[in-house]
């Protein structure tokens, strides 16, 4: 009795450290052909330009289109949401697509990501495989403005 | 004999008029989620700015994607290349997507479209589903600007 007690207790402990710690976000290996939801341009003087200033485009794999589609709006487990970032290119009256600046990624994990909302977030600095040390508390902070879609701010264009 | 001569007459008679005649590019149906190519913005002063002003983001089908990634370029029956153009809305320090202008479409079929360049062309004004009536030749003329690619100008963005 007493063992199965202890054995509970570190299994506990065991959880509640990684729930504590959280876990990472992998690299969205082949996300470009993934759904693309929507793009915008992020321009200097925007509130948001410091931190994602830039041309980006959203891509969704099949579980996140699945809450993306959904009323009311809930993302299945597994959903992950990638934030394509580019530098904007302008010039002879047009805006191409320049270098990538990051890849930003969310994703859906009830279990690793409980303590920033179920989501876990990472960012991938231009073309690298390697995640940067960023805050994670700071993206949830900012996406809890987003609590009644899932902490999702972004809308599928048709 | 006579008989065979006369239908053969008569079939090639039929294939040589739906040769001339071409056929029609059919509406791309679920395109909004085949694989994102790259996007652009064509500002006022731009030399298209009159034909497709605007934002733009391409789509191709599974078989287009295997012309992008050829070396050489060529595309595979059944490739559809879609143009999807937006209105850009400007403000606040950021660009977002406006209204559908127009979904364009290229679709190769060697048979159909052999008068210009084994390719069809159809331009569907905004989120309408019936192709507006088109000259495909001037379509044809320009784009022979990228035969040297099989007559698509876009690169895929990796």
């Amino acid at each position: 009795m007493v063992r199965v007690f202890a054995l509970l207790s570190a299994l506990g402990l065991l959880f509640w450290g990684l729930g504590q710690t959280g876990g990472t976000v992998a690299y969205p290996q082949g996300y470009r052909t993934w759904t693309h939801v929507k793009s915008m341009i992020v321009e200097k003087g925007h509130p948001l330009y410091e931190l994602v200033g830039g041309l980006h485009h959203i891509y969704a794999n099949e579980k996140a289109m699945q809450g993306y589609r959904a009323n009311p709006r809930v993302f299945p487990e597994g959903s992950v949401i990638v934030f394509d970032l580019l530098e904007p290119v302008v010039g002879n009256h047009a805006v191409v697509e320049g270098e990538r600046k990051a890849v930003i990624v969310m994703e859906k994990d009830s279990r690793r990501f409980a303590r920033t909302g179920n989501w876990g977030y990472a960012l991938f600095p231009g073309n690298s495989r390697t995640p940067a040390n960023i805050d994670v508390n700071s993206c949830y902070e900012c996406h809890k403005g987003a609590a009644n879609t899932d902490f999702v701010f972004s809308v599928y264009r048709p």
